[in-house]
């Protein structure tokens, strides 16, 4: 039986999510399913970003980086993502962009294993992930090299020559997820360390870090978080790393006494030695508010909602745009599915270009995927069907052959 | 004849850098001798910011990457910051912070001069600049050393084992400023190469990075830059190595296809290839309109004014509390100082503890120094009257005997 607007309607009146959309601002007539690229804005974060420039910074000045407390901000804001992601309190440090947080933590785990020289990761990984591993292993000149599988080759892969395992939790153009925990018995059996990135899981999937034994994860503010974009990223080091963790770009702010100004450097204790240099305070007074409001929904609803939205898309774009239009590249499987749905089309760029001119806003990733994020805080399910009838729109009247969805801007 | 405060008026009335003042939201009751460590609020940034953040994020969402121009803010704002530097349009980028930038720059140094081992710089370097070479020679393992020495035995120090001179243009503890085209040139002289630290000279002190035949420089966006707490720094690379520089951290942003996403990393051509994550967005924003004024007040005009009230206060100083009070130690010889002007005494601690409390924010910097920044856009010549009689109070009344002034805080 055909899934009607009128039974997705049902579900949003059912749903105990649906409240939490008020505490964003989206603009009327867009369908975002594009949250997993950059989360829209939090009605709270125009008031706060406000408060720390013309009160913090205009009214304090220097003095707020005590009396405002900028300088623990960082540490304050990664106890609440620890929390979010199953890590202890004083093990998720915010700072830097996920690639720099990537190169330190790839340079720390393979300080652990000296006498191992290969970083085993994903073929279809995110590339920033790949080209930093790669930059590392030129830069030491000893030998790292790269082994890249296909995910499923990667528990077989991990030899005695593996060093770290480092993957993306949930991949950013197929939405396929990584069984976290045991994938990383695995490496620690062949005495590998793993490193998470959890660009794509932190507030969209469960995460448990601790319980799965992870070595070391980065993850992502501008995503999921809401934090705003280009938003500073965080880091994770488990308990039995962090008192011997040698980071590689060792700024004052890692130092144990940054204010002491000594001559040589001496790293603090803990996840601190994880700062370099000084943070951007107003870039994380708005990811705090977005870190704030993820921590308001309890995730085993968040979850239930977004495999939900999930299937019923899927499901949708079959109905409404025939069987055969587009080939889904997400797990069907719940268990292997992370917070997002990609169609394959060999047109999906000029696909994507015309549906977002409907409003319909998700993205595209070369070179034929067309990815739509899901993001129970603010989807609603009859946001769904419109945006499957408007892609259904899109293909029948084929307004992605108009000759300015072709034109490739800058960012895709 | 002893200074007055109606002479320090008169020249108030005289000084065409005086509107500029009404450009900066300073709060009343406040001397502000501390803008090379935060700058102050410029009124402008509030409506800018929420600018971004509410029509660009909120109503733009992630369309604003292309549509809003963020994907090219970091190179448009470094073209401007050249402006200030001396440097050619292409050569700056707006980056991460002043610590990993040095990291990306010593590396790529390092990398062009592989025959040669040291790293040259000065014992009373800023720390992190001296902490990141430290962390980096580690991490290569390939008997990289840091020698330091004397300010004024750098010159005589650059053997042909010297891969690299680093030093920051202006010291930070002492406001003593290195002279960059002789230096720069006898570092080329044996072979060497020289990157310039411009935390306290961007937007304070004439700087011409292409007429000194700089080959790499860094700096810092909060402090003569105004642009916020923790704002992005930027990084310089002179046109001869731009398209052979190799830098560690490979991310992303500096491929040159950003959204190809090409399994290997190829750079981007020029300075692009500098960048490596996402950029901080909001603290980008805010970061260009302290440009914006910098770009406005002309470097003459800013530098006059600067050394003049250098002078003055030390003068003052002097004069009112007495000539053995404090011991300055910053250069008298205009030639050698930046825009600082230096003080030691064995209770500098306390003592900038009571004078903040009386309204005049300077900052401390260990072991005994009372550090006083001078902002020629918005610091009046009167104000140095009222912090050098604010001074003598201190003193005169031993104010910073009171025990609470004592207390270490977490930033100094």
């Amino acid at each position: 039986m055909p899934i009607t607007r009128a039974d997705l309607e049902a579900l949003d009146r059912q749903d105990p999510l649906a409240p939490m959309r008020a505490l964003f601002d989206l603009p009327a007539g867009v369908v975002y399913l594009d949250g997993n690229s950059l989360g829209p804005l939090p009605r709270a974060t125009p008031g706060r970003i406000a408060e720390v420039t013309e009160r913090e910074w205009g009214r304090g000045l220097i003095r707020s980086w005590n009396d405002a407390g900028w300088i623990d901000l960082p540490a304050r804001i990664g106890d609440k993502i620890a929390r979010l992601i199953g890590a202890a309190p004083g093990t998720v440090m915010v700072a830097d962009s996920t690639s720099v947080n990537l190169f330190k933590l790839i340079a720390v785990a393979l300080g652990e294993r000296p006498d191992r020289r290969v970083i085993l990761s994903e073929k279809r990984n995110f590339p920033t992930d790949l080209y930093i591993a790669e930059g590392l292993a030129t830069l030491l000149s000893q030998g790292h090299r790269l082994r890249l599988v296909e995910a499923e080759d990667i528990p077989g892969a991990i030899g005695d020559d593996v060093a770290l395992v480092m993957l993306t939790h949930v991949n950013f153009a197929t939405g396929a997820m990584h069984d976290m925990a045991a994938v990383s018995a695995a490496a620690h059996d062949s005495g590998a360390l793993v490193l998470w990135d959890l660009a794509h899981s932190a507030g969209a999937v469960p995460v448990d870090l601790a319980g799965a034994g992870a070595d070391f994860a980065v993850g992502c503010g501008y995503k999921f978080l809401n934090g705003g974009p280009g938003a500073p990223a965080f880091l994770h080091v488990a308990p039995a790393h962090l008192d011997r963790a040698r980071f590689p770009i060792t700024g004052w702010l890692g130092h144990a006494a940054p204010f002491a100004f000594e001559p040589g450097y001496r790293p603090a204790a803990g996840i601190a030695r994880a700062t370099a240099g000084t943070p951007p305070i107003l870039s994380l007074a708005a990811l705090e508010v977005g870190i704030d409001i993820a921590l308001r929904a309890p995730m085993d609803q968040v979850r239930a909602k977004s495999l939900l939205q999930g299937r019923l898309f899927a499901d949708l774009v079959a109905q409404e745009c025939g069987e055969a239009t587009f080939r889904l590249v997400s797990p069907r499987d719940d268990e292997r599915r992370g917070s997002q749905v990609c169609l394959a089309h060999a047109e999906a760029y000029p696909i994507m270009q015309a549906l977002i001119a409907r409003g319909v806003i998700g993205d595209f990733r070369a070179p034929d995927i067309l990815r739509f994020g899901l993001t129970p805080l603010y989807l609603g399910y009859a946001d769904l069907w419109d945006a499957a009838t408007a892609l259904a729109e899109v293909m029948r009247r084929e307004e992605w052959r108009q000759a300015g969805f072709r034109t490739r801007r800058a960012v895709t």
